[in-house]
């Protein structure tokens, strides 16, 4: 039986010997990859901290103790540790694990995350708690060097440290957040890392080990005064209120193990910064953690991705529209916070170097920023996840729509993600956009309508969202040249007059499909792609609605406040409700899980089949036997 | 003729000699004074600049540099010097001066402001704009020491600092921001601030005065070595990239314009950390500055309130019943982003210190260390002003939500603010958190109801917002012992069969008003306080609802993503929408420019006139010479 097969929760940790961890951290890592390289998932993250899970399960009292990750997508060797071994092979797929800490999932879990520099405020929060109940547990954030661009994490830091709150704060200094990290905070940190002083440092750490067994006040001093000299330069932490710890191998186990146990007794906030390499123990991930950040199945002998046939994904036709058209404008700028190959960013930094900007994980900042650059007449295109951009929201309410300015919002991942599920569907955008005044949001049907918007997007010199899917397009032929569409006009796709089916964005085409599937039972639906959700095409819709009277509205989208909630809307103001028999068609006031994405729209009725079904039987027409619905559970 | 009077732009205090700065800026803080003293406003920010400002346009070309006030509460000697003196006596009214700086109002606004810690960004994007288009105007950002606690000014200088952008920060360290500093960064500047060392430094600054005549390369490097040899502990702007200069006092001009002027040349991004006092050259702000920040007309000769008669304020109301309720329920905590005493959490610190946390301008952190310490046990109660609430928007959604955990929100200020105007208005917290699911929303017709709101939230053991009114209370008795509400329930105040009106919080009054002045025109209405925005009360809705077919809905809320929109989702969902004649009156899809509330609601239709008139319309009833509808202009 192996270390890990004996290895039910954190409490058998204790009684390995120290001989036995690393042989315990290669069968970890040997059952995250194989895991991964079937399901995809964020692999690199999750190789830099094994040793550092080990070394915290191990010194740590999980019982009672609170450890937090933040963003989570580091937790895999935590759940394989904390009693979710056998189900790790389920992870991100329908009814598994999650693929983040998640409270409902395991009393091991102390708080969910998903989103960057959450974990400082929340541990905070817990040891204030504890503090008020006088009670003795000890608080762990590990927070990863991108994730401290954040404004949040500083928010935090600076709350934490005037209150002088007993709390660890670990510090994963793994060289490398999602894109290059940024920033002259982190700048400073890499010139520290590459100094002499810190090689030397590194060295005397490894040689005091030897004096571990001598009392701990004194290592402790050791290491601290070892650390005041070299970081003179780099007193951040200390001018927030915290004590520093570090720099200190992230791979060493019994280093780990032997400085936090000494350090944990110590009062008021602290800091440990431990260097972790990401990717670690894989080497194709160690030479590409970018590319096994958050990577697709692939196989593990050569560490080439397992592809699906397919289509251009919509980020790619993003990104080729988007190098398309600046090269005509100088004056577009493309904007991302620490997400530029996942966004689709990548190829404009290549061909316009100044005029990309990577703010690191700071969306409020990017925005305002964004907005600043369209004060002086640029064209700002802040390409991010539908989900990371509710950071920015009051900044896109006051920096940018009260004053009226021309910054673009592309927005990748609109709808279920999929496997990440609920912190990262981006299904609430619509909620969030459309009641602010002079915004106009669009969503394309497909991957060459997106490149059009994207051009109507730029030239409209208005503030303005396109949400589109995450990836393959449909498939369709790519545009030759990228055109302008008349703002606030809707397309009619198709024409009949038993149903009028208004579809927005990636559920134009199952509209379509719907329509064929009704037709063969004598229902004849016009099919409109509204293209625009605000401004709505109030002079092609409202005849419309009034001739057929009877609508169904299709969205991957929230149902509260989503584009259907708007139609009906629109129809109120028109006075055209007793005449109008309507339907929405979205997603229900619940958090979704994660899961294939296909199978979680069918499952909410976002489907073809889903469709023709709500319009038959809003018709009162019976689909027995003629319409096959199948129940698919994931 | 006065050397206000002949000052009608910035280039005319290029003209002035030194001598005459000091009775220019007496006469702008007797113009400032006198004004606000009638008008109210940011009175002790406005007077604690009034010597930078004057410093700042007499350095700057302000017909190509871009100086922008961070929040812009601090605005007024710039709008009094740019233009605007003569209408200063309009600002914050109907139709008068923005009393924050406004891109639209004036050329010499480089950005409009409202919200703490955008003028970094905004500034960042300009200097990046510039250089991309190879002019050469200079940036400067003006910034509070309070917003710097806001995690989005971290995330700008962080960005600006590894970038080396040509840009000037003015640090306007006043030692206190709304409510006294929290932070350990800010501890540090106060430890800074009152060392023998600092105060060396003033004195040899003010020696150095004396050299200026000499080359400005060696004053500059006199200037920067002094502060560096002082700032060793405190190099946090330096280990973010930027140069740091100062402390310099904020009140001797021509101390100011040497420095200004020495160090504008130089590149890359700079700090200069300016010494001003709130209230500075009115006995009264300086003493109570946090009383004067933001002023309710006062008599100029003894600083007392000119205070109208008047009802208990729904933040009063709150605040008794948060104390009362926590004196019997220890879980109970008070969490406030630096404004105590604006949202009515300073009785309860004074009560219960240590359940009571002040976090700074950080309403990110506040929403999450909420929900850290929910997840302990704790009921945490995040008193907030509803349009700052917008910057936890992300927080809500996944720290608070999703894990559903029972965080209370009380929104002050939801609805319409008055002269604040625009970026102050609460008019889209419905918006932002009705399509969230978990989350309860309430908004109390009284301040009375208030009351028993806020035990409701507390015992409901769920997310939950609670949204009230700015201002007083409509005059009620106040409940002897607060209860809890039924959760989703609504309350019928009045039956009637020819209209349903549905009004949510501040608009039940109004509502009732209405249906007496349409029972004088023989049309009987009933009148519901829906209480819950969600989850609505579809039991004793839906059969009102289909037993008078005709309804209107009434919210102080954009209509787009409101209460009415929300009643109509669920119309939709219970197919009672072809039998149901509907409208909603609230706030359009504009925004709302400041002025007096009452007025400015009276406008928008939400007043018992405005809401009978519309009835009226709907019901085809003729209200000519009946009901005088007053054209009300602001």
């Amino acid at each position: 039986m192996s270390i890990l097969q004996r290895t039910n929760n954190p409490d058998d940790l204790k009684s390995l010997k120290t001989s036995e961890f690393s042989e315990l951290a290669d069968e970890i890592r040997d059952m995250i990859i194989s895991t991964i390289s079937n399901s995809g998932g964020h692999l690199a993250s999750s190789l830099g901290v094994v040793e550092l899970t080990i070394a915290l399960l191990h010194t740590f009292d999980m019982n009672k103790d609170k450890l937090i990750w933040d963003v989570g997508h580091q937790c895999y060797a935590h759940k394989i540790l904390t009693g979710r071994r056998d189900q790790f092979s389920t992870i991100r797929q329908c009814s598994g694990l999650s693929g983040f800490p998640k409270l409902a999932e395991c009393e091991y879990d102390s708080f969910g995350t998903g989103h960057a520099s959450t974990s400082i405020s929340a541990a905070l929060g817990m040891a204030k708690a504890r503090d008020l109940k006088k009670e003795g547990f000890k608080v762990i954030a590990v927070i990863g060097d991108g994730s401290l661009t954040g404004g949040m994490a500083f928010e935090a830091l600076n709350h934490a440290g005037h209150t002088r709150t007993d709390m660890i704060v670990i510090l994963n200094d793994n060289e490398l957040s999602i894109s290059p990290t940024v920033g002259g905070f982190l700048q400073h940190l890499d010139e520290f890392r590459t100094s002499q002083a810190y090689n030397r440092f590194r060295r005397e750490v490894a040689d005091s080990l030897t004096a571990f067994s001598k009392s701990a006040a004194r290592l402790v001093k050791k290491i601290e005064e070892s650390a005041k000299t070299l970081l003179v330069d780099n007193m951040m932490f200390e001018s927030l209120g915290f004590r520093y710890f570090g720099p200190i191998s992230g791979h060493n186990i019994p280093n780990l193990i032997n400085i936090l146990q000494r350090v944990k007794e110590i009062k008021g906030p602290l800091i440990i910064h431990v260097v972790t390499e990401k990717g670690k123990g894989y080497k194709f991930a160690e030479k590409d953690p970018t590319r096994f950040h958050s990577a697709s199945p692939f196989c593990v002998t050569d560490g080439s991705d397992i592809k699906k046939s397919g289509s251009i994904s919509y980020t790619n036709a993003f990104s080729h529209a988007l190098v398309d058209l600046a090269s005509k404008d100088e004056r577009i700028i493309a904007i991302t916070a620490a997400m530029l190959d996942g966004t689709g960013v990548g190829e404009f930094k290549e061909k316009f170097p100044d005029r990309c900007f990577d703010v690191g994980i700071a969306e409020q900042h990017a925005v305002t920023f964004s907005a600043g650059l369209a004060s002086q007449g640029m064209k700002p295109v802040f390409a991010v996840y539908s989900t990371f951009l509710q950071r920015g929201y009051d900044q896109i309410v006051h920096d940018v729509c009260l004053q009226n300015l021309p910054v673009v919002f592309a927005l990748d991942r609109a709808g279920l993600v999929g496997a990440d599920g609920p912190t990262h569907h981006g299904t609430f955008d619509i909620a969030y956009l459309r009641h602010i005044p002079n915004m106009i949001i669009m969503a394309p049907k497909d991957e060459a309508e997106l490149q059009n918007m994207l051009k109507t997007a730029v030239d409209c010199n208005s503030p303005c969202a396109i949400r589109y899917p995450r990836g393959e397009g449909v498939g369709v032929a790519m545009p030759k040249e990228v055109i302008s569409l008349p703002v606030g006009k809707a397309e009619v796709i198709r024409d009949g007059n038993d149903i009028l089916i208004l579809a927005i964005g990636s559920m134009v085409y199952p509209a379509v499909d719907a329509s064929e599937i009704l037709e063969k039972h004598g229902i004849s639906a016009t099919v409109v792609n509204a293209r625009f959700v605000k401004p709505l095409d109030k002079n092609l819709l409202l005849p419309l609605i009034s001739r057929i009277g009877k609508v169904v509205t299709v969205e991957e989208h929230s149902l509260a406040c989503g584009f259907g909630s708007a139609v009906s809307e629109m129809i109120v103001e028109s006075e055209l409700f007793s005449e109008t028999h309507i339907k929405h068609i979205g997603i229900p006031d619940q958090f979704i899980e994660h899961g294939d994405r296909k199978v979680l729209l069918r499952n909410l009725g976002l489907s073809s089949e889903g469709i023709a079904k709500t319009v038959m039987e809003m018709l009162g027409v019976s689909n027995e036997q003629t319409l096959v619905m199948q129940d698919v559970r994931c």
